[in-house]
């Protein structure tokens, strides 16, 4: 088959490379009929993830087709159409009773399970993928969801709401500032509204993207390069900051905008992937009563969500920016990887 | 009267000062029959806090006699026992109405109420002090507790178990680990019970402290001198972390400590006030679903604390390790700034 092969620091390519195969009962085989790509591509390539070594298909978002399935598997057989969520779990080791599905750690990869996909075992920017634990790790693709609105769900809708909404402990009246409006941004700003946020502020250096955040629910953008920025974050509230900050970028300064406008009482929800240590102000923030909270998404959250795509509740065409055929998948690295010149949010790639 | 005066960064006075009067119609005169010693008025002497500046009378506990009230103050009257909550509150500004009255934003001092006494405003070392928002701020200390036992419910039992038991969401069967086995780290381990902590690890560079933490309600200790001191704590879990880690020293070095013990899906609960800021690591925590609290106490669960010491349910007596006549409290400064040497907990000074 065809597969996107990560060959070191800067260095991709989309070549020919052996079928998978079922390895262990609880596996399945999927023909990918759509996949995309993640920032967290983009951070593996530059080499951030070195976990990621050379010879390891990249791409942990995925919806497909069962071709085969071990004798294992009871959930699901041939032909039924799957979302892979970016998180796989064994569904019963200590973390997954407990619902932490991120932490699972299971025998599968030297990190246990989790985040495996595109990092730790091959992943989904292929023809076909191994899926581990397939009956605590793939989701049944209802027929009204089309697999490229179903790839949305494999881990950016999942990842914004969680991370960012539940664990920024949003409630009825909030106003939220998302700082970074990238897809997972847009996320966490389309999920805001589940939890009854009141204002919604979408904030990033992009004048296109704090304009467009307002198709996805932003109720207000701010540009981040204006001088004032702070102080039109804080018109949208009622002096004293907002409830919950949510850094959507991955780097220092974005953290450190996230400290700078909340509340006492508030929340900070990191969202981003931090590829260097922040500064953390605990001599100013010791008496704020912030909470700062971080993660990897548990995708717990997939089915529900899954739900509201299909009932037309939350934006999922408005995510997709460009479709190009799965082999044609470097054009679509390069649209990607120039997001502020292409406008790229969701890069689709149809099988 | 007598009161105990910062005279600037490493000088303090007891000397006579004018007795202080009813300012507002909801303040209360109340003369001190118990207070006692933190170590946030040893940072204040350092210097740390320039918000405290020359002449301020000094202290945040307190426990006295009503002497005179204002005419908007309708629970108390002259003669009643209270118990000063080191946090001041206006109860009904939009922080106090949801509960947060560490930040009341009421009128009194430049940065609002809340943390005022021995802050913004003349405090409670001192032979007589001025209560503002009595009503909200002051509780009736019952007969059967004493003024040195409700002195405690002042500050430490609220701060341990607020910022250090409630923030750090401790659940039962929580393995906690509290690092700084001084008075406030000793309040964490005394109240972590009262939410089903299973175990209850006292870490400390100093011995004594760790062996005495035993009486507080601590099931385990680990010297943080030792050179296995995170196997020692790791030992005690199921190899994952603890389920809370609380920083109650207020330096980097004990806050990355509660970073580098915390199990996945755990809490790191800040009490300590710290001088610096310190650094994140979220490019190693971003993916550990960890969650980082911190503030200033509220003390909304000081009737409830009060009502466990009047049941003897929790150490009262084993805190108090000093006493000390009110007017020797440059004796009690002493012996409280030498610790180590001294093996000082809560120094008590009696009116």
């Amino acid at each position: 088959m065809k597969a996107l092969v990560y060959e070191g620091p800067g260095q991709k390519s989309w070549k020919d490379v052996p079928n998978p195969q079922i390895q262990e009962s609880r596996d399945a085989i999927v023909k990918i009929d759509a996949t995309t790509i993640c920032g967290t591509d983009l951070h593996i390539l530059k080499g951030d993830v070195p976990a990621v070594t050379p010879g390891r298909i990249l791409g942990h978002e995925g919806v497909g087709t069962i071709t085969e399935v071990g004798s294992g598997v009871s959930n699901f057989k041939v032909g039924d159409k799957v979302i892979l969520s970016c998180v796989s779990a064994d569904g019963s080791c200590t973390f997954c009773r407990d619902g932490l599905y991120s932490h699972c750690v299971g025998e599968e990869g030297s990190s246990g399970i989790g985040w495996i996909f595109g990092h730790l075992i091959d992943g989904t920017q292929a023809e076909y993928v191994r899926a581990p634990y397939a009956d605590t790790s793939l989701y049944h693709l209802p027929e009204e969801v089309s697999p490229e609105h179903g790839v949305l769900l494999s881990d950016i809708f999942p990842t914004g709401f969680e991370m960012g909404v539940q664990y920024g402990q949003t409630k009825p009246g909030d106003v939220v500032a998302v700082i970074g409006a990238g897809p997972v941004g847009l996320a966490v700003i389309a999920t805001a509204k589940l939890y009854g946020a009141a204002k919604v502020i979408a904030v990033d250096l992009d004048a296109n993207r704090v304009e467009q955040a307002h198709k996805f629910g932003a109720t207000h953008g701010v540009n981040s390069g204006d001088a004032d920025w702070r102080e039109q974050i804080m018109a949208q509230t009622d002096g004293w900051g907002v409830d919950v900050a949510v850094e959507a970028v991955g780097i220092p300064a974005t953290f450190e905008m996230c400290t700078n406008i909340v509340r006492p009482g508030g929340n900070v929800a990191n969202v981003g992937v931090h590829g260097k240590p922040v500064s953390l102000e605990l001599d100013r923030l010791w008496i704020e009563n912030i909470n700062i909270s971080m993660g990897l998404v548990n995708t717990n959250t997939l089915p529900m969500l899954l739900k509201l795509v299909a009932e037309g509740k939350l934006p999922a065409e408005e995510f997709i920016s460009h479709r190009y055929p799965l082999d044609d998948i470097l054009t679509a690295y390069d649209t990607f990887s120039r997001a502020a010149e292409t406008d790229a949010l969701k890069v689709i790639l149809q099988a």
